[in-house]
């Protein structure tokens, strides 16, 4: 069993000068630890990337906090990496802030359809549900949150006729997804359906999430749950239900020298063309892992070939990488630790995230945001710590 | 506009000796050459890899040449890749012998589910339907289908339970994809779900069917289509309906000197885990092509970590590429052409294809099987041909 960590969060420093728009906290090396558990791991999650108002910023971080603690009271009690992922969801999911689960948007009919999905680094196992409509578990709450929601339904579907009327005349409208105003893009088949930009307002209900989690014996597990877009088709399936785009989770193996865990978030249809969250999986394999996350949201998101007609490309991604090393070399005989390092990145105007280590009090939350100037679609914003973890004593 | 074609078909020898069992059928190259058309193009079609009985034999091949020819007929027209594709597919699907469209198998509800997907690779856009019950202009042909079939589901589901009862005797079952006979595997959620071996009987509805082309422009396009495992859970979604699983298509770039279409076929669940379209694509931009699928094959298929627990890896995949160039160095002033590699390959006990050029007078057909002793899920049958096609002068 453990009996002390040792835990820092520093700086992974970016070696691009390509960049064109990089945010780097800098995160203070932590010295206060509480010792709340003999067991280790460390959980990442968020609460979407879009565009999250400073209004309800204080929502989107209580929710991200209460998450990281349920996935830490399963890694503490000695739950795997997919049990504690899962409560790590539930969590997400039960919360009106978010777009999942009880608070997903609306379909064009007045429904919710989810998508979600789980990847076990172990066992390399898959699950995933698309455009679902009949948690059995849930079907109460959901429809009591759909009673809830069917009136503002109809006051939206008038606001996107008006808004439609309007765009017409050459006006603008926010984007759901990074709160940018821009000309409107009609709709594609022509019967009332919108693609990315939608209706102007702040419902709340914006985001996407997911978490990635590395537990006690370096196991990893993603998941990610979604409602989708607001007033979608019925029956319209995002990346969060499809393979190697909502999440992914490989542990360490003969050609992987990390295990690597990813969670996405943004537009489904810019996420799935470039199956983002295995694209980053096999990228975490290189040395540099601030470096190589940049150089996927850069090369192959935003300037992927696959989006290449895409005004903007409005995505991000929660990632972590996990090896076995020495903590210190003068360390190097006593304990081998497991080094964690946790990154985000995202195009869009915000993503909202927290983490926590089981050796942690508390979770740590954060709304991240482009800088000021960086457009939104193509900038990439990245932030990220590390976090070493002592394995129990053999 | 092409005044004449030049056209031939030539093995791609192997340079592997690590191959558990290759069968290369040595083409004859084509002297006789059709002047049907004034346009180029080629078409290559499958209906599935799996196990096809020498008794269907001919019916099999009948419906992969009517869909080679309905591909040509839109090419010879002036048509696009992705319409020419799509012409293919639709007679495929149309035929009751393949596993797709009015043919599909049933779900354990004794209704019709199907999968499909179709890739442009001008624009790289990317269509799927997942678990599809309501084809609008194909309700009338398959509502007709399933009384037909109402009867067969219920003595299947009989015969099921009589097969379960025996399996707990330790008897042996047939695998539908491969034919091979093995332990039945236990259903794996307790409710009468059968994954891979079914039930044992030579029903002629086995099969996916799907289509590569390239058309004169030298645009490719690749589709799929699939009614998914028989008696399959209601909502179940394969390969056929994933981004990457069922087909892929990309025309020539900055970072690709060929342009790449494959369909595959086979287990739903061993195509998805190893995105299997999308990996044969990338592999097929080395200069080899032969060499490149056939290590595709064992090494990210029947090798791939994503499959390790699996006794045998079952699927199969046609591919082309294509890229201009000049036809032979002696001609190499006078006109270039479009050299078109095509190949399939497969795991499981065989694989009917067919193919042809807008030059051709009739498609080839062919039923691949693997070399006998060879172990399907296990060995790889590789086959495949080159052509070369005259480009409109200039």
């Amino acid at each position: 069993m453990m009996e002390k960590g040792i835990s820092s969060v520093e700086v992974l420093p970016s070696k691009s000068s390509q960049v064109t728009a990089v945010k780097v906290v800098v995160k203070e090396p932590e010295t206060k630890q509480t010792q709340r558990g003999k067991r280790v791991g460390f959980v990442l999650v968020h609460a979407g990337a879009g565009y999250h108002s400073e209004s309800k910023a204080k929502e989107y971080k209580h929710v991200c906090k209460r998450a990281c603690q349920k996935a830490i009271e399963k890694l503490q009690a000695g739950a795997l990496a997919t049990d504690a992922v899962t409560a790590a969801l539930i969590e997400l999911e039960d919360s009106p802030f978010t777009n999942a689960g009880m608070g997903s948007n609306l379909n064009l009919l007045g429904e919710i359809e989810c998508d979600a999905s789980i990847m076990d680094g172990k066992s390399l196992n898959f699950g995933a549900v698309g455009a679902l409509s009949g948690f059995s578990l849930a079907a109460f709450k959901r429809n009591k949150r759909k009673l809830e929601l069917a009136e503002k339904v109809e006051t939206d579907l008038i606001q996107l006729k008006k808004r439609r009327q309007s765009n017409e005349k050459g006006s603008r409208v926010m984007c759901r997804m990074c709160g940018r105003r821009s000309k409107a893009s009609g709709g594609n088949t022509g019967g009332g359906q919108i693609k990315l930009y939608s209706l102007e307002n702040d419902s709340g209900t914006l985001d996407t999430v997911g978490a990635v989690v590395v537990d006690q014996e370096g196991n990893v597990a993603a998941a990610v749950s979604s409602g989708g877009l607001a007033l979608k088709h019925p029956g319209r399936v995002g990346q969060a239900a499809l393979y190697g785009c909502g999440c992914w989770a490989e542990n360490t193996g003969a050609h992987t020298p990390y295990s690597t865990a990813v969670s996405t978030s943004g537009c489904g249809e810019h996420l799935v063309r470039t199956i983002l969250a295995r694209e980053c999986s096999c990228a975490l394999q290189t040395e540099d892992a601030h470096q190589a996350l940049l150089e996927t949201m850069q090369n192959k998101f935003i300037g992927s070939p696959f989006l290449a007609n895409e005004d903007g490309v409005l995505g991000g991604v929660i990632v972590l990488r996990s090896c076995r090393c020495s903590a210190e070399p003068e360390l190097s005989q006593e304990k081998p630790t497991l080094l964690v390092e946790f990154l985000w990145s995202h195009t869009t105007e915000s993503m909202c995230v927290g983490y926590m280590s089981a050796q942690d009090g508390k979770a740590k939350t954060h709304i991240s945001r482009l800088p000021p100037g960086a457009v939104a679609g193509q900038s990439v914003a990245i932030e990220g710590g590390v976090c070493r973890l002592e394995s129990p004593e053999s």
